[in-house]
């Protein structure tokens, strides 16, 4: 199964007044965690839509585990499950700088031709980028 | 069961280049519908944290049944699940201004002291709001 | 001069580690008024873009003047400035429920063709809307 | 005149609509530089802030010269204008990857005493920072 690392840095927008990151800006690191993945593959997401594949997500679910905080320097390690067919799903494991389990991740998304709006298959070669391994 | 009911406008900053409110927002959505919520039973989570209370989110589920997008009206339907205990559990489904279901979702949120950081229970006279229902 | 006032309450998701607004969110703040006034004057800036017409910020000014904190219920007053030709000016306070000031911005726009992306003039009817008063 | 030079990628959060990033998500980009400028001075602004510092934004002014698109690699060059005293002083230009300029930013933060919230001097240490240069 394919899997990936990458460290993204909590920047002051993303703290709230409880003087931790807001729950709703794990979403945001699980995309980055995904785009970036993707470009390490030799592809961007960029240019699936390019070639009029849009990729929405259609189910997110988090675990909480422990706060992170302004400027933590998280690492996101994220986990292929499922790309070919009709939707891809990836799960992500977010740590701290100290090794502490932040968060976890499960998105699962959907394959829709951008032109008519509606849910596709996942093209080939998008596919075998995840399965050769 | 306690239910509630609010709209919100999709702000322009909320869509994303899809054309589609971005995923993240949701989160946002269901927790101005919980704070307005508290509002119109009398309170407000503002005076809740001023009384050394925090509830930050401990699980995030989300189904996106379908897009919303720019000005949309969306309702915000909400229902207390459990409020009790060491807990706070809400469901909440989005519509929007066709009646079309666009997104479902659960948030599970702890009681934190905040002076010390820990789990706590509900207090009693904030349980009791959900619970004479 | 055509001049618009409406409220908005601050969002949890819009505070940050200083336990204030983050600077960011006052250009959404000002957006927000200036959307619901052009829905006031029986008009919606989306009816503006499916007529092809979009409305990029190109400048923006702010001064922050006071800190405006989470549940705090916002006052926008809105001045149009200028609206007829190639651009848009408009002049935002902000004061919150005790009446200090907050804010002041102003925003410049431009019209744009969305087919060409160039610059164009506003519609005659747009500048009109602002022009009556 | 000490100046800084950073990437930063467009994440698919920051575009809007317009398909073009949020006008909104300039104050961040700029805050992001300034974080990652005392970083490389062998500081951080979380260490500031630690020392009892804080440095809310003042004024902001910001030239939208031309859009940013989803996945454009920025690249943000900052000059310290003043950084002893009672303000700071940063000024911004934003260029996308193939050189062509985005956006001009002059921000203007004060520092403040985080206990009794009053403006403040510079540390000396801190206005050295950029002093020696």
């Amino acid at each position: 199964m394919y899997t990936h690392e990458i460290t993204v840095r909590v920047r002051y927008k993303e703290t709230d007044n409880m003087g931790v990151v807001h729950h709703s800006n794990y979403a945001v690191y699980y995309e980055y965690a995904r785009t970036e993945m993707l470009r390490e593959r030799g592809f961007t997401y960029k240019g699936l839509e390019e070639q009029g594949i849009m990729m929405p997500v259609r189910e997110l679910n988090s675990v909480f585990v422990s706060p992170a905080h302004y400027d933590d320097l998280l690492t996101i390690k994220t986990r292929v499950v499922e790309a070919a067919g009709f939707k891809a799903v990836f799960e992500h494991e977010i740590f701290n700088q100290d090794g502490v389990k932040v968060n976890t991740g499960r998105v699962v998304l959907v394959y829709v031709d951008a032109a008519t709006r509606r849910i596709t298959r996942a093209p080939k070669w998008f596919a075998d980028l995840f399965a050769e391994e």
